[in-house]
C-alpha cells in the first residue's frame, strides 16, 4: 500500500460537490448563519411564511425564521410542524424521531432543535462519532479491526461496509455517552468495556449531496477489544460483523467504495495515527490535510 | 485541565504576526512560489541583481531568480553565494551547515537548496520531526513524558523545555531516517529502540516572526521508551531529561510558556490523541482544527 492515491480518493469522495456552492441559500437565525438551503428545498419552505422567511435568491439572499420565533422552544416548534408537513408530502424522508442541535459551532447553545432527517435539507452542521474497535495480537502486535456489514434495510447506504459502532450525535447526550449507549445497542459491547472507548481526536468534511449541504465533523474513538470479545449485532442496523487484518481493511478503504464514505476518513486517521502510513509515502501530507477539509468546529 | 483556554492560546502563539502579510513579497522560482520575504530581507537581496530579481513591492511584488540561473545546482551555487555574504555581515545569523530543500510542497524536487538559516528569511517552507518518548507504567497505565531542557548555548530557545528528540528535515534523509539519527544523537537511543518510534501525524502553522515568514510543517512520532531506559544528552544541545507525568506536562503547557512554542503543538496532539483532552471540554474541536493551522503540504 505505498501508493496514497486510493486514500486521496476516499478522502476526497467525502467532499464533493461544492461547485453548486453558489447556488443555496444561507439558512440565518438571530442573524448567524447556521445552514444552507438547495433551491429545490428553498421552494418548500416559502410555502410557509408564518415560519420561514425567505429575502433574494442563492448566495446573495437568506432564508430566516418569522420574527415571532424568539426562542429555541418556539423556532422549534414551528419548524417541527413545517417538517412534518414536508414528511406527510415524501419530501423529508428516513425519519429518525431523534433531534439535532442547529449550532453555529459544537459548543454553543442550540438555536433550535429539528428532525435529523431535516438536517442535510437545511445544511446545518451535524456531528457523529465512529469508533475502531480493534485488537492486537499479544505475541505479534499484528492489529485487527472489527468491521460491520449495514443491513440491507438501513435507509442510508444498506449493505455498505461501516464501523464496529457509530452513530449521528444527538441533542441531550455527551459524545462519551453517545459512544457508550450505541456500543451497547449496536454492538453488544458491555458498559465496562464501552467506558474504555478513547478519545483520539475528530475529522471534517463538508459535502453537497443531492439532498443537500453537509458540513459534518465526526468524533473519533479508538476501543481495544480483548481476542475473545465478540460484538453482537443488538439492533437490526447490522447483518455482521467480521474482525480482519488491519492491511486488508486497508486494502479495501484504498481500492474499493465497499465502506461507507465517511467511514473512510476515521480509517485513515487510524491507519496515519497508528503509523500504518507513513511521511515516506508520497501524499501523506495531502491525506494528513484532507482529514480536516470541513470546518472543524 | 477542563479548561482548554491555555492550550488554545500556545496553539495560537504558533499562528501570529499574520497582519504583516500584505507587507510581504513573494519568493517566485520557476513560476512557482516557494516563499516569502519580508521588506528589510528584500532590500539585502537586491544588492545582487545577478542572483535575485526584485520586481514590484510586497504583495503585489516578487523576488525571483536571474534568468540564466535554470537548474537545482545552479541556483543553489549563486544563492550561497549571496548568503554566505550576507551571513559574513552579519544579517543571517545561526548558520548550521546543513542544506534545505526549496519545496512547493514536501514530495517536490527541490528547486534549489539553502542553508538552514536562511529559511526563514527566505520565508520557505520548513520541516521537522518531533518525538513524544513516553513511558506507560505496566500496572496503572499511567504516561510519564520524557521532556529535554535546552542547553543555555542554543541560538534558538536557549533553556526552554522540549521534547526528547526533535529536528529539522533536512535535505537527503526520509523522516524516519532524521528520527533515527536524532534519537541517536540527541538523547542516545539505540537504534534497535529508535527504529520502534511510530509516526502518528502531522502539524502545521504559519508564523510571521521578527526574521521572516515561518509556513512550518513537523511530523510527529511517538516512541514508547521501557521504564529503565535513560536518555542521555550525546551532543551538548541538551543540559538536561526529565520524566514527568504527563498530567504536569499538560498543566505545563497550559500555564506557563516553558515550551519552545512549536512543542506544544506537537504535545497537544498527543494528549488529543491518546484521550487526556475529551470531546466534552470546550473548545476541543477548535484545538483540534489549529494543529493544521498552517499549510499542510
Amino acid at each position: 500500500m505505498k501508493d496514497l492515491g486510493g486514500f486521496i480518493a476516499r478522502a476526497k469522495e467525502c467532499n464533493t460537490g461544492l461547485e453548486e456552492l453558489p447556488t443555496l441559500t444561507p439558512f440565518v437565525v438571530e442573524g448567524i448563519e447556521v445552514g444552507k438551503l438547495k433551491p429545490k428545498f428553498v421552494e418548500h419552505v416559502r410555502r410557509f411564511p408564518d415560519v420561514f422567511v425567505v429575502e433574494g435568491e442563492a448566495a446573495r439572499g437568506r432564508v430566516t425564521l418569522a420574527a415571532g420565533l424568539d426562542s429555541c422552544e418556539k423556532r422549534s416548534a414551528k419548524v417541527a410542524e413545517v417538517l412534518a408537513q414536508l414528511r406527510a408530502e415524501g419530501v423529508i424522508t428516513g425519519w429518525r424521531d431523534e433531534l439535532y442541535p442547529v449550532v453555529p459551532s459544537y459548543y454553543d447553545q442550540p438555536l433550535l432543535l429539528v428532525e435529523r432527517a431535516a438536517a442535510t435539507h437545511l445544511g446545518i452542521k451535524a456531528y457523529g462519532i465512529h469508533v475502531n474497535g480493534f485488537v492486537r495480537d499479544a505475541a505479534t502486535g499484528a492489529v485487527r479491526l472489527w468491521v460491520a456489514r449495514r443491513s440491507l434495510t438501513k435507509p442510508n447506504w444498506p449493505g455498505k461496509l461501516d464501523h464496529l459502532v457509530a452513530g449521528g450525535q444527538p441533542h441531550g447526550l455527551s459524545p462519551r455517552e453517545n459512544v457508550e449507549k450505541e456500543c451497547g445497542e449496536e454492538a453488544g459491547i458491555p458498559p465496562a468495556l464501552a467506558a474504555t472507548a478513547r478519545p483520539v481526536g475528530a475529522v471534517s468534511y463538508l459535502t453537497i449531496s443531492a439532498t443537500g449541504y453537509k458540513p459534518d465533523v465526526l468524533f473519533c474513538y479508538d476501543i481495544e477489544l480483548p481476542a475473545d470479545f465478540v460484538p453482537t449485532p443488538q439492533d437490526g442496523e447490522v447483518q455482521e460483523f467480521r474482525l480482519l487484518p488491519l492491511e486488508e481493511v486497508a486494502y479495501l478503504v484504498a481500492t474499493t467504495t465497499e465502506f461507507k464514505t465517511n467511514c473512510c476518513l476515521v480509517i485513515i486517521d487510524f491507519l496515519i495515527r497508528h503509523g500504518y502510513i507513513t511521511p515516506e509515502q508520497p501524499g501523506y501530507l495531502q491525506l494528513v490535510a484532507l482529514l480536516r477539509s470541513g470546518d472543524c468546529s
